[in-house]
């Protein structure tokens, strides 16, 4: 399989650079699992499919601890045809896309209910795009049905659905997102802002 | 046309608030030609497909004047089947996609050399997304070889490309990938990140 992500954390303080350094030291123990290379604008992980939106939800809940206002952006990728089809990123448990759209919805919003909170409020807007087959749109307002009938959807905005809530149920729903939609064998890539501790007076999160 | 980006500016400062509305300021003339609105994760501009990186470049730029390290993350999407047709997003020149692969590649390439300077260095990386067309791949290979044969292209990552260089060329290379890639009236969407003033030792901008 080939996946993977780029991520780019932003803090919005002066001591950015130890912030964002210890958020990093958070995922270190996972290096066993997974390739992590950071230059000065990302930092990529490569590894199981499944392990992605948690690698990040721990990343950035780290981050968020700081009380800092921070920010990350994720471009995440499967299938590519460019990259290099790795073992290493077979996901850890089966996916479940041999059942119809709907059974998809299903088993995608029991996860999220199951899901552990991890106290941290988050709000994220994201764009999921599978690339190649002429019916994409079916998977995505699949997807949309999905995220709209869950506890973290807060709305629709143009290019991107947005949601909030406990991290653990948001990066929950965003890995369901990713797995659940759009053939597994297919090229899929998902573009992601994430947002806490926002001094916005309207902010969610 | 559908055309528009979700823009969000980071500013790693403590007085990140203050840059970032003094940036938005700097589009504000714009306002006559774009709908702009602002929240807590993002900056929506609607308007036409050719102004969209023209403005993303005046935001940035405006942003790494205060000499903080700036990041700027863009959702630019373009045909997407659920959004409105506006009017308004029509490109204000007309397009140049009824000349093939090669001679697109040759007018991009021309549109760079030719673009003003800004005297801001700039780091960016980006992701093209054709959707639709099972032969998506030869307009990514298409603009991927006419950046690799431009003076800002740095180099291929994974699931990105890098592009370093002036402001002025760089975004004007990606305005050329956008909008002479992916057949004008499909769904087509950029992923991209941007950096300027980064404090890392292999930072090149």
């Amino acid at each position: 399989m080939k996946c993977g992500a780029q991520l780019s954390l932003y803090v919005m303080a002066d001591d950015f650079v130890r912030v964002i350094l210890s958020s990093l030291d958070a995922i270190e123990p996972l290096r066993e699992y997974l390739r992590i290379e950071t230059d000065d604008i990302s930092t990529l992980i490569v590894g199981p499919s499944d392990m992605i939106f948690p690698v990040m939800r721990e990343l950035f809940v780290a981050a968020a601890s700081s009380g800092h206002h921070v920010a990350m952006h994720a471009t995440i990728s499967r299938g590519c045809p460019g990259e290099p089809d790795l073992v290493t990123c077979e996901p850890v448990k089966a996916t479940v896309f041999d059942v119809d759209l709907e059974g998809r919805k299903a088993l995608a919003a029991k996860a999220v209910e199951m899901a552990a909170r991890s106290g941290r409020r988050v709000a994220v807007q994201f764009s999921l795009y599978p690339l190649g087959p002429a019916d994409y749109m079916d998977e995505i307002y699949g997807c949309i049905d999905f995220l709209k009938a869950s506890p973290v959807f807060d709305r629709a905005k143009n290019y991107c659905t947005r949601l909030v809530g406990d991290a653990g149920p948001v990066f929950e729903a965003l890995s369901q997102a990713w797995l659940s939609f759009g053939d597994p064998n297919a090229h899929v890539a998902i573009d992601l802002t994430a947002s806490a501790n926002s001094p916005s007076k309207d902010a969610a999160a």
